[in-house]
């Protein structure tokens, strides 16, 4: 019978058959250890010199790293392992031979691993990161899925370059310039006037010439949306799905996590209430830790790491300059100046991983804007339209899944948190 | 306190607050009756010229359409409604009167609520369809990862014309070409043989310049693939995970289907086993019907229009000749002139909805494969990489999301199926 490494305790004692690759191998004169993963796990296969054929023995001393195997035996309880069982080998078939394996157990750089991404991702840290992943995109999902939203997938070739085209990808649709979406929000603005409650989730780009370790030029966003709702409706629907997100990944993810050397209690940490700070009490913080900041910038990756180290969880930081924030963001009727709007930062110096806030809901305020901002009136003739039929207060946000992975796995470089990474200078595999 | 339409039976001789918009309104004499949506659902709110104070009642005879409402009221039970109560209201409040709503009860054209794609999606029609998506893509999502499937995203920039460039959309990637992916699948085989069983979900693109009711240049596709399975597995899992979307998709959204007027015993005869025949057989019976194809030639939607009449249910047609398939399927060890492929075509004429197979896990054949179809060897090193390394038999599919609703919410169109569709002549708003 064939069986899932990750099945292997409900078949103690009976023989099974095993299909996977050798991921390492020792011998000790008359045994041979082979460290087999099936993709759900790994086991080691326990080769007795005594209980094979002589030629089968010497076999097992020369498989090559990651030849594919068909392996039966008989399932053991063995408490030293970390799965907490082995497999007492009867006989094994060698289904393709591997050839010498580039990547070994000594140290590559990052080029050459991700020259060989198609490969790496075997490897158990890989596996980790990417079960991880996994993890985070379901409970997304499933959070807004259970809470009524209406999944509303945002297109990925937009019109209009509608923040300037600096950052954006053309393709030429049929002798049409097109770009492809830097975010599905005003998309998912029409979605929450026609369902009330609305996300997107996809692939959205930016061609950016950065080279930071929080950058890809290829990345996935989750984004709703909620009609009748203001910057506060807002800030709690950001925390109560982060805390839940988080503590789904927690719960099922905690074998991973250690695997990682994550230090889970720092993410146990994330529990309502987070703090909630305004901008300007965020420049005061910035002034203190000698990284002083004129009211009206935005803050960088340095700001937003010192900000998050502040707190032992993460920190909503809200009400930035109207100034430096899109032409969409409501302005705080209670200081001009200031956008409804709100950052989530992660704590331990990863810095942003929500953007989102209140949208400008009254049609005469939202025309000034595009044109004080510069932007082409013409190209949002339809989302302007939203103001015109049953405008009301609404606002929503966008979470990066890849930066939530990197700092939920504790990852210095985003490059890892996604299976193929798409970065400046990376396009292969 | 507020409560959302579709929650209003637990508040039975309660008074609430609703927020949503005015989707259509009639009077009689000391009676209006407002009907109110809020994206969950929508209900009759009735002003009695009793209830309210008279500039009050003067106000609801001359409300415009989608003009959004905060409306006070008792629940009270409704026998006559389909939503089964409505709302005896004791006052309004007008949050904003919309402008003359350009989608009336009247007729339009196709091209004209495309334009206004943006508020055509308020439409209780189009909020069915993109219910039932939204539980079809649910349903596709739930079934692997229920099953130990991880999840991997399939990158949407890919450095090579894998199957020649003629349809694919190119971007400038930093200097360099690059296309828009038009399938996860290669990715997918990498992710095989490192997890065993994987499956991506997200946009794909094909800049075909066709405009028939099939194509879309942007559409969502769900790839599984597995190692250690053949194409009988991937028969099985295309049939298992078919029947079990399709019966989700009835289970919860049997309102829905029936508001588009479905036939639902339609969609209920889709149980195990699904029919299955070999191309030789579709080709006698295309001959039979008087559409005669040569062996050797694919089918158009003409002849999947022809075969999929012929079943109750989806049948699963195998074996394709090798020719008119892409270059990485395996041959047919009985028979070298077909491909160990299977394509699903939905019944009611829908046609083709899963395409897919074995690959070829040969490294030589596969190599001979690339140059007889005149492709870039280069391009492939990593794919070859996979036979060279442990490679096993494996196999998967591709389900193409649009379809699917298309075929399940009875579509003649697919531009209905996607909130906001790409084709040949549209790409906005």
């Amino acid at each position: 019978m064939r069986v899932y490494v990750d099945e292997v305790h409900r078949h103690v004692g009976e023989e099974i058959t095993l299909k996977g690759w050798l991921y390492n191998r020792r011998s000790s004169g008359k045994l041979h250890f082979l460290l087999v993963r099936d993709g759900t796990a790994t086991i080691q296969c326990v080769v007795f010199v005594k209980d094979v054929p002589p030629e089968l023995f010497e076999r097992a001393g020369h498989l090559t790293q990651e030849s594919a195997l068909e392996v039966v035996g008989t399932v053991r309880e063995d408490a030293r392992s970390s799965l907490g069982f082995e497999l007492g080998v009867r006989e094994f078939r060698v289904l393709h031979d591997a050839a010498e394996y580039p990547i070994t157990p000594k140290e590559h750089g990052p080029a050459f691993l991700l020259d060989h991404r198609h490969l790496w991702l075997r490897s158990s840290r890989q596996h980790a990161i990417m079960r991880v992943r996994s993890t985070v995109v379901a409970a997304c999902r499933n959070y807004f899925d259970r809470r009524g939203f209406t999944l509303l997938d945002a297109p990925v070739f937009t019109p209009a370059a509608c923040e300037g085209t600096t950052n954006l990808f053309e393709v030429d649709y049929f002798g049409t310039p097109a770009y492809l979406t830097q975010s599905g929000q005003l998309y998912m603005e029409a979605g929450a006037m026609a369902f009330g409650k609305v996300y997107s989730f996809g692939p959205t780009f930016r061609a950016e010439k950065s080279k930071t370790r929080r950058h890809l030029t290829e990345f996935w966003m989750i984004e709703p949306e909620v009609a009748f709702a203001d910057l506060d409706d807002d800030m709690d629907l950001a925390e109560d799905f982060l805390v839940e997100v988080v503590g789904r990944v927690v719960a099922e993810r905690r074998r991973e996590l250690a695997s990682l050397e994550r230090d889970i209690a720092a993410l146990e940490r994330v529990q309502k209430p987070l703090p909630r700070i305004r901008y300007e009490e965020a420049l005061a913080t910035l002034a203190e830790a000698g990284k002083p900041v004129a009211f009206g910038e935005d803050f960088g990756g340095d700001e937003e790491t010192v900000l998050s180290e502040r707190f032992d969880r993460p920190v909503l930081v809200h009400r930035y300059p109207a100034a430096c924030k899109a032409f969409y963001m409501k302005v705080d009727p209670e200081d001009a100046r200031l956008a409804l709007c709100v950052d989530v930062l992660a704590p331990e110096g990863y810095g942003e991983i929500i953007g989102g806030g209140q949208r400008e809901d009254d049609l005469d305020t939202l025309e000034k804007s595009i044109q004080a901002h510069g932007l082409p009136a013409e190209a949002f003739g339809w989302y302007l339209d939203l103001r015109r039929y049953g405008s009301v207060p609404h606002a929503g946000f966008g979470m990066g899944i890849e930066r939530m992975v990197a700092w939920l796995c504790g990852l210095h470089h985003v490059r890892e948190t996604i299976p193929f990474p798409r970065m400046l200078e990376r396009l292969t595999p």
